[in-house]
């Protein structure tokens, strides 16, 4: 559909500001407003089908899917609310400077500032929830427990299936080689087993077929 | 990053056969390549902020993390792992038919085309798995129980947040009345007292801006 036939009027009230319904309930609001803006944070994964770069928002559901389906393949037993939880929050404090591609991060910096966007974001919140949230969100930070760690394995092997699908376009742009993309996903392997294998033996195949920057 | 700072490659072998890997874990990544066609389909709400439409694998992020900061609203105790498991799963059935606007929809033969979608997809998946996914799906669909009742009301809700930012864009390129959206909303009641409420109040006040198509 071409813009022209867009309904678009810039000339009515603004309703953002939400009078006259419950207060808290307009702060959810609110803040689903402000996490709206995930949809337009653009990640490194370039969509060969829609001739674009993925974005944070549709990563994340890509992600819970993925937590769904793997479950049986997880380490350790696991509380799958937790885990999806955490997957559906995990990428929230990128709204106020953006997603990081992870072979660039200063992990320390990144961190603080979206913390930082985490508390502007859910500053409206009861105390309940805004703890809650801020403890599933730190939590998979920290990649220590065991939901954590599932989730994170599965975070960083979704963008494999991107790469499967540009040929590795990625890993060329960035001059990134297989035993530099081993590394920096090793954790893959205490969040699940089979997949850190699948992962090993489809990076092989796939630098046996020059997915990869050759230095 | 403009189309020509790409590396692409398209003279590289395809490697999403899957050979040499787990064959349960090759049908989970094959699943995977194929439910990412999410991301292309699109939606009837506008984006103002990314000028474009929202597509169905964000709108299903944005509506899952609505249905964890909102628990504490649900009409009826529900089981929220459940409710996110649905909500991750409700859209895929678009796949291959692509959303059906719920003012237009012929529900009886969307659901018809959706399950066979499902079908196709979960095809490789094993009984328990696909089991599982299938009553999740068509729980939502049917809208009966406490958690399908919540999700759908969520799933409802979540549009009009982006009409909120557009001044109700759609509502007049499809020439809807607010009395035309309650009553294909009304169901929102038996999910959340509190959204609906709050649904009433706010399409009232769009109403009287003018958010509205008048006939």
């Amino acid at each position: 559909m071409s813009e022209t036939q867009l309904h678009i009027r810039d000339d009515l009230k603004d309703l953002t500001s939400f009078e006259g319904i419950n207060s808290d309930l307009a702060e959810i609001f609110k803040f689903m407003l402000e996490a709206k803006k995930l949809k337009g944070v653009t990640r490194q994964c370039y969509n060969l089908q829609e001739q674009r770069f993925e974005n944070s928002a549709e990563h994340s559901w890509h992600v819970l899917l993925f937590a769904i389906v793997m479950e049986k393949y997880a380490n350790e037993d696991i509380d799958m609310l937790k885990v999806l939880k955490m997957i559906a929050l995990h990428d929230l404090g990128e709204i106020d400077d953006g997603d990081t591609f992870f072979y660039d991060k200063d992990v320390e910096a990144t961190l603080k500032k979206e913390e930082a966007c985490l508390d502007r974001l859910f500053a409206g919140f009861d105390e309940g929830l805004r703890g809650e949230l801020k403890a599933l969100w730190l939590e998979f930070e920290e990649g220590e427990s065991a939901e954590a760690k599932y989730a994170q394995a599965l975070d960083r092997f979704q963008p494999f299936l991107y790469m499967l699908k540009n040929s590795g376009e990625s890993w060329r742009r960035y001059k990134l080689t297989r035993p530099k993309v081993l590394k920096t996903n090793a954790m893959m392997e205490s969040g699940s087993n089979p997949l850190w294998d699948a992962y090993q033996i489809l990076t092989k195949q796939a630098e046996d077929a020059g997915y990869f920057y050759e230095d």
